[in-house]
């Protein structure tokens, strides 16, 4: 059984993942949700990464904002991949909780996606293609959302082209 | 067989991605090192991810730099994981290679490491990791180089901590 | 004739571009506006470039967001000029749009405009300029929109200069 | 006879625009190289954009670094297609010459390349696009620049493909 | 008599250069407020720089947004100070009319204050403080402006303090 | 008796210090609450900082927006502790704050938490482990702080966990 | 007895901080200098930071680049206060390592000072100020500093005032 | 006698106000160089800007790098025109230096020029444009050396011309 983990740094960050529970839900991927912080709660955020793997996880999704150290946390006690969204909170917007995420030293790498809503989105996307990798039914899942996605764009191009164009 | 591809935008960011090629020797892990372009290649780009999950590829490790293109072209032709090392060319020092790289649009993400040279590494540490979900030789692999490193960083702290504190 | 392709990553952009639909009506040119997403229909934006020359078209502008790579691919399959307007989408308003527009690596140009809506109304003035360079009506379109356009600074100067001076 | 103007706002920025120039001798393009500054010798700029149009150029290049404004200065004095390359000065790199160069409000655009070098050459590549509408050698010149530049990528990837592939 | 000119790229610009009419109504100090585009009326800049000598002005306040030229364009044609108020437009807030008005090359100053509305009142000050060095009426002005300004903040002291202190 | 100072370049900033006062009320750590600017009433500025340890107060904590010198004008005059908050203030949303807050020449630093209402918070509670390591009730306070704190995660992991995992 | 810990993500990071180890040096402040990296010792990390203020430690300098989770994670395990060093690593010379810092979210602060190797003598005389609290030889030796360094601007002053004035 | 001051906040300052020192020469206006720091002399800083007026000085430079506060500090004691100049040192290149001192608050404007060397010349020019207000011979020795420029930029362009076009 594929198994994800959704962690939030902190409970605000939940409708930014909605995207990510909706892909998964979709895909019949197995996932759990955890509010954990890197610095409110670095005990269990080091238990929990320290025990993924056995507790069957296969990739773990974290997401955080401004100084966004949830992933880097995660990834120091786990091998597993582990896939940062950084959360795009004022003031900067997520430029700090994206180079806070992405600019792991080399060793220990965070995979980064899109900053913000459309990264809870994309981090459940590539998660399920490492899952896919070894499970037909999500890899057809994702072939699937590929053409319908393909297929809305189409849909909007015709639209667009006819009433728009000279 | 496990097969990463490793594709570089340029023949000049081969240098940032020898650390990927080390960490792939060292784990016994076959990979592919190629040269295409998004801009200037582009029917290879496309012909290349279309065909990579049947050529047997699990993965594919795209570095570019500038208005760095190449990962989200791969994403679009193929569902497998594909990670992006942005490059830290000049005058931007890669900034515009990471915005260019990690922002997607939700739908197909570009997973993306660190900028430069230590992103080399970590895509290949980052790859290391989704194909050791499913061979242990390489979850063992993986473990003993968290292990090494960590041993690396302990003698640097014996010898500074001897020498340097009062 | 003279024919001109507003291609948009997302249905979304077009409020942005309608400046350029503006223009091209009161320039009497003809337009055609599409919706084809570089990472979500690339078959179709590869297949829209390809033949967009001897589909009669002479200018291509793109307008894209994020990690937008529409103008980089449409160029890369096509000698026709293309034009780039960056889309100012959250959390970064468009610096990583221009980022990925503008930074494209020697040998493939995208000619960028500026970011957003004043962007939309300059791709079609710039495509104009382009147009006119061999149609007396475009380049007397073109002196007139400019004439026009300094009798409206004119006004707003006598009027505030009237108003607000000691 | 299509002719290009490369104008410079200083002599120093004349090794980033030989891209251009070898571009335009490669293509046989006939081409005029200047030094104006728009603000040390501004009425030669607003003099030259004025009468440029008649003098028979069909395209501006401007490249200038800082506060880069000599783009815009030509530009509003000008219908011609003005194509502005950002300089890539000490400190700030060229992020000043680009905003200075690509934000201009709406009305009067100039068409931004790469900044620096890459911006050099992409700026003579955009104009032979221009040009190519109505001159076919310049467009078959451009067509086979593309083939080469294509077949350069083919050779790199070849050559790295079979040397540091496992 | 002193004179000072208020420029304003667009008449979109005026409340934010409200501030810096009431300064010179509160100090007496004669202005006239124009509109003039670095662009779109650029005979109608050079001519305004040209003149603004003869014409009895003695400073230039230029504000504009976006790539912001006027101040720029001004400075090249007189040599009168031109002090230049960066505009706070979408999307990039003023960055870029902060880079393209202080980033002047050397040999044409235009001094910068703070950028958008606060920018407007800094300007009047600064030029208030021009125009003290030769009169005492505003020198005495000025004084009694930076001493209210000083009690203000000593009642707010006073206030919050005796509110919120423990 | 621990008494720490929150002094503010303006009233404005009173919203986001709130969270600064609540610790120390919490803590029942004495504080006074200032207004006082560097530029707008140097002399103060001055002479609180000179006087602040006589008078009896162990940390200064200063909150400034845009140009921000207060942290850096006290420190100057104090060798007290000096925590700088940056303020998020229109059009560059603190990020114009911090760097002058917390890039401060070697000799004397001045220590800079969380841009904005964080930053309020968070300077309270660096202070508190400031006066904290010789105050056992603070040092107390803090640790209970942080127990109380870790609850709330763990609470908001557990609805989360419940309620949205599959 | 004061004791402070100047804790380095990478032995790389030395020279940087040779600075703090001349002040306290000079200060006589005992100090004990250490290499653990959150990522890579992450247990080492969490250790130390526990067991800190039983070993007797006063204040933990934390010196780390890139996405410097260090101070975060150090104060995530200590309530002493815990002052930041963003090391300027390239590409981006530090913004990901200062973002990564002071951006820490309410509840958890890190103190952080200059950038650099400016901020390794900052980090130094910010921890002997909250030293000098409760240790007068070391409030005296600080004041010293002031003093001398006073001094050394004033000579600086004298020679250059005398050289280079008209 | 008109007199400007140009105050560095380092002696490391020197080499980028020297264009400063050269125009000031060349025009015959009397300066006095100072080294002076906001931070390390601040009770110099407070003097020298409160007697500027009374000293005979008409127009303060100041030149500082980092949290340059150098200029804002002077402005705060004094009513006199103050120019600043941003150095650009490490790691940040002057964005913070540039930030710190163009971003004055409301009420207490610094003029600030270009960063680094080239705002060195440049505040010099702008001084003089000052001062040429009121003295004719300033006015003139302006004229001549705006002549003097244009000249140069008009013979490079001759031999530029000449050289490499077509």
């Amino acid at each position: 059984m594929s198994k994800v983990a959704i962690v939030m740094g902190s409970k605000n960050d939940l409708p930014n993942m909605k995207g990510a529970i909706d892909i998964f839900k979709n895909f019949g991927i197995n996932f759990t949700v955890r509010v954990i912080s890197a610095h409110r709660t670095p005990l269990e955020a080091a238990s929990f990464a320290e025990s993924a793997e056995t507790e069957g996880f296969k990739v773990i999704i974290c997401a955080a904002g401004m100084a966004a150290h949830l992933g880097g946390v995660m990834a120091a006690h786990t091998t597993l991949p582990v896939i940062g969204v950084p959360m795009a909170c004022e003031p900067f917007n997520g430029l700090d909780a994206l180079l806070a995420t992405v600019q792991m030293p080399p060793g220990i790498p965070v995979a980064t996606v899109t900053v913000g809503k459309s990264g809870g989105k994309n981090s459940a996307l590539f998660a399920a293609s490492i899952l896919a990798l070894n499970d037909p039914t999500i890899a057809s899942k994702l072939k699937d959302f590929r053409i319908e996605q393909a297929e809305n764009v189409k849909e909007a191009d015709t639209s667009v082209r006819n009433e728009f164009s000279s």
